[in-house]
């Protein structure tokens, strides 16, 4: 196809359940003057169709949507899409995704920085004992009596079990804290290539070379997870998908192996997955016993966690209800994505966050 | 007097209210090997006095204390004394500090960690809305109405007033979130050299070299200090020293200039240096009134602040005990600083965080 500067002839559609971003689409008609853009305010979250008729459809060649799509034959010319959401689940059975050249990207690479925020935030809050002075304050008491539990994270280590987009964040800001970072991948990282992040990352943020990490652990058998777990880890970060093969992968035999070698009482567990990578009983049973420090959840299982579970009141944890990935900024980096790919188009270049027709993923 | 590798003929005594350090003293002989080490466990923090015979002083030529001190006639052969404290005050009318040469060192660099780590953890705690999810979880409640109004700090503007070691490891952090730092100082910063922070930073840490404002402001006069206010600031942080210059440095004059061009309610305030430094009276008009975003205290004017004070109620602030300096870290950041110092004693060359005799600091 060859560079093409101007983006003439091609047609971006922009489904959102946002208003018209304005100054966006200026700035990309400036960068762009061959380029038409046309939008349309999706009503629902969900929605799956839109009224457009297939004249409208038929010039398509750039699609921005969450989960509205044509097939195949009402947008013959449709050459990339850029879905809203960091998964790609939902349209993997659809004949525009499986049986055309359409290139399909995700907005992953969104997230890190709130998610990043909220897993530093609630160590912070734990460590320096937030929760504690917060009930002081609505009580009027000025009371310093537990100064000497206040611990900082110099040298502390983190370990971050997935080295996606979030996880680089998190070791970021780790390190910027001056904690050692461990990195766990199910994929083997020995070369500088493969450290790489492949995905989108907002400017100046991240772990686009892969850098942060002191030590790099992989693989995909229990052995593998569980010498990770016992490398003294004073905060494990949970940043893994849920699959067949992650579900329940903290149980009992791996808190206990987090307090084995004299670390009773040091972890604290920080969870921003998915709540059945966690066994909650076992976690109740690891945190009434001491096995770890403590543990902040933003996601729960089940979810949403009822009215009158226990884990509600186990002492030493902090629920969130499933928010960590929510950010006034959600918007601007999805388009962010759009734009970049877009400039790698009109260079006849690959766009980034392109799901694997066969992995799906 | 030259290069003494090994310190052969010095006599260090260690006055401290903790543990005889076995592990470090032990380090040090082995780095030293012509040093004489004492220690002396104190019982009191704010000891002036111990039970020291003349010949035990005699030839004492190093010396790490709190409030501990020789006259020039006991200890004539007293060289370098590392104060445990960040601050010097309460040596600076004695005949050793005043008549001698002995060098006087602070232990100025040993609270940016924690001070940073509280700065970050309660701006994140306000912005991820912790506050209102520990209520909930207190009550069993699975709520998520508010999703849309968590901010992150991407892009956001953080204002330093003050930048030294504690601001320094601020912007550090800051920066790894994707803020933008906006710093202000009492002398001109022009120069590569005048950037650099002259006192002791943990290894790795702060911003030893000047290199994350991308605005640098300062002055003494209160239209320098308005321009820097008015510079865009999402979050203020004050870490300047009480001094009669800065007594009430931010009143309602202030805090109108913070709302001023269309920035009512953006500004968030953060105060760790002394309460006295903000008017608490016009910080309570200006959050009553949507003036600022918010405020974090960990000092306040009264401090303690009494029970039934207004402050305790007011909405959109978060309120410690005078508790962010606080760190199981700090004796071992104080003897790091004294080793560094060692080192620089056998090299012949000046220590670090050297209080100047003629100005005091």
């Amino acid at each position: 196809m060859g560079a093409n500067k101007t983006l003439r002839g091609h047609k971006l559609l922009m489904v959102m359940p946002w208003e018209q971003p304005a100054q966006f689409i200026e700035n990309l008609k400036a960068e762009f003057p061959g380029l038409q853009v046309v939008t349309y305010r999706q009503q629902e979250w969900d929605q799956t169709w839109a009224p457009f008729s297939d004249e409208e459809w038929k010039d398509v060649t750039v699609l921005l949507t969450f989960t509205v799509l044509p097939t195949p034959e009402q947008a013959p010319k449709l050459e990339y899409v850029q879905l809203m959401s960091a998964g790609a689940n939902h349209v993997l059975g659809l004949p525009i995704f499986k049986d055309t050249e359409t290139s399909f990207c995700t907005a992953n690479g969104v997230h890190g920085p709130q998610i990043s925020e909220w897993i530093i935030g609630t160590y912070l809050a734990f460590q320096h004992r937030f929760p504690q002075y917060h009930e002081r304050q609505k009580e009027g008491r000025w009371d310093r009596s537990d100064l000497n539990l206040i611990d900082d994270a110099v040298q502390k280590t983190i370990g971050i079990l997935g080295y996606g987009s979030i996880g680089r964040q998190t070791a970021r800001l780790a390190t910027a804290m001056g904690m050692n970072v461990h990195a766990y991948t199910l994929h083997t990282r020995t070369t500088p290539a493969s450290k790489k992040d492949t995905s989108w990352t907002p400017p100046g943020l991240g772990d686009p070379d892969g850098i942060y990490p002191s030590k790099w652990f992989w693989g995909s058998s229990t052995a593998d997870l569980h010498t990770f777990l016992a490398s003294g880890l004073d905060l494990l970060v949970i940043a893994t998908p849920l699959t067949p093969s992650t579900e329940y992968l903290l149980s009992a035999t791996e808190f206990e192996l987090l307090a084995a070698n004299g670390r009773k009482g040091k972890t604290f567990v920080s969870n921003i997955s998915r709540g059945p990578v966690v066994s909650t009983s076992d976690l109740i049973h690891a945190l009434k016993e001491g096995l770890i420090r403590g543990a902040a959840l933003d996601v729960t299982d089940p979810e949403p966690l009822p009215d009158g579970h226990e884990l509600w009141d186990t002492e030493n944890v902090i629920i969130t209800p499933h928010v960590s990935g929510a950010s006034t900024r959600y918007n601007e980096r999805v388009l962010a994505i759009l734009e970049y790919n877009l400039t790698r188009l009109s260079q006849d270049k690959e766009p980034v966050n392109k799901v694997n027709k066969k992995e799906g993923y």
